[in-house]
């Protein structure tokens, strides 16, 4: 059985988080992945409080094994979210946008653990001294919300230059994903786009579907111009989106507006035209709905033989 | 001693080849990175046939171990070129910007092998179909020309989608990069940026100054707007190049007429200024000079320490 330092900081079986998907990531998929021997992760990106701390007792009811919350800290209500996860004690906070570090000593007195996504070393850092516990080092093959530098050039960088456990995440939906992370130096990942393709992830049937027709190159980022890249699966609509980011034909203002709603057309109505399927370059190896249980088993078992087999590498 | 099929193949001792990379790659490197049990390659991207032949030539002088040609195939003089490896008998070619079919019998005769560059599973189906003997899955970490999969995404789906070995190449630059690619399904990498600091690789003292100084962000991908997107160090011309992209304040030819010539200025002129310093997202972890052979043996060593020790991820 593969297991590392964030098993035991976590208390988990496995060293496999599931990606706090915006929008998408609820108790349903949380406490699958939790019972699955991951960490399930509960999206607190709707920035409504009562809803959040439902999902969360829900996610207490579905499962005794811990899991957690991932607050962007560009979002709405954070000072809320921040105190509501401190007072219900879940198991770990991670973070997106930015430095938690205001929030750092609420949530560690609550003895929950502080796992920020970072997409350089130079945050990395920042927050492993403002006493994070653990990073998530994210690649730009993942899906939804991207930096630039990809899981392979960044994960090592990272361990390189923090004293905590690193997680690698972006393009990793595989027993070979997971090895190639521990090799890279990392002692967990995190997933995100094979979960959306668990039983218990409650998006809509179009965007499955898109999910298991997508190709290699089946996804595009948008959004640059902006300075808030995201990756999702291409469509006439993204198409369009990206070349008109290239030109002076729209404002800067059409393009946010042409973005908004997109994410919710795709999770909640399924609108194949309106919506913004997020999903990781790592689409084309998502091929089958399973559960959550079975997604996890798989991966950890290909791990393991993987594991078991490197001497075939050696003369 | 880390051995694959690739090695087999090609008749080299450790399986890692060496970029072929555009007006850097010459005798001098290439013999170095043979003889240190790797695949050196010389790059034909001069388009001159005289100096390709003698620096061929040289390299037969340089080392009586195998080495081979980088012909990229939008380029100058293809079929001349094509023509004079063939004669020349090198032991491989690997090829860029395209599908190398019309030249595979010539090659397969001469009893060069073909390892064509690709930065997708189609290219990799396509190039396979017509004969080729491997395939290098390129990642856009890399630097200089780069598609837009990662290589923890990219490598698994060409491994899946291929009977032939595959070559990780991008972000890969010591021993964990080794494993990790091995990890993916390939049976060997391709190292281009750390090479670029072998004491026998001929660049501008300005280029490895640039690299010796370069952290995880230090790079740009700049030509998306024209179709040929290229990762370099970012520098003040390069920045306002990727700015002006993103606006209707220059013509396409304006652009093009901005990075003509600038790797000449880099590589030979270490024109700090005007030079487009090639290089990958990985340059943050190529800190010194040291000649190929020590790179290329601390990065099999460290790999093999990994491989020693994978008992540590299981419990």
């Amino acid at each position: 059985m593969i297991y590392t330092k964030i098993c035991e900081m976590l208390g988990i079986r496995l060293p496999i988080l599931q990606g706090g998907m915006a929008h998408i990531s609820d108790a349903c998929l949380a406490a699958a992945v939790s019972n699955a021997g991951g960490l399930g992760i509960i999206s607190a990106a709707s920035g409504n409080v009562d809803l959040i701390a439902r999902e969360i007792d829900k996610c207490f009811e579905l499962t005794d094994k811990p899991f957690g919350v991932n607050i962007m800290l560009m979002g709405e209500n954070i000072d809320e979210i921040a105190q509501l996860v401190a007072d219900k004690r879940v198991a770990a906070v991670t973070t997106g946008a930015g430095n938690p570090e205001k929030y750092i000593p609420l949530w560690k007195e609550a003895g929950i653990k502080v796992i920020p996504v970072v997409a350089s070393t130079a945050l990395a850092k920042l927050v492993a001294r403002s006493g994070a516990d653990a990073v998530i080092a994210e690649g730009t093959e993942s899906g939804g919300h991207v930096g630039e530098l990809t899981t392979m050039a960044l994960v090592p960088q990272v361990v390189d230059c923090v004293d905590i456990p690193v997680i690698a995440a972006g393009g990793i939906a595989d027993g070979r994903g997971i090895v190639a992370s521990l090799a890279l130096g990392a002692q967990g990942v995190q997933v995100g786009t094979r979960y959306l393709l668990a039983t218990e992830c409650n998006i809509s049937r179009a965007y499955k579907e898109k999910l298991l027709k997508a190709g290699d190159t089946a996804t595009i980022v948008t959004g640059r111009r902006l300075g808030h890249p995201v990756r999702s699966i291409k469509t006439a609509l993204w198409r369009e989106y990206s070349r008109l980011e290239y030109t002076s034909e729209v404002t800067d203002e059409e393009l946010e507006e042409m973005a908004k709603g997109t994410l919710r057309a795709a999770v909640v109505d399924g609108d194949t035209k309106r919506g913004c399927f997020l999903a990781g370059q790592i689409s084309g190896l998502c091929n089958k709905e399973q559960s959550a249980l079975e997604i996890t088993g798989e991966m950890f078992s290909e791990a393991e033989n993987i594991l078991n087999g490197v001497q075939k590498w050696v003369k």
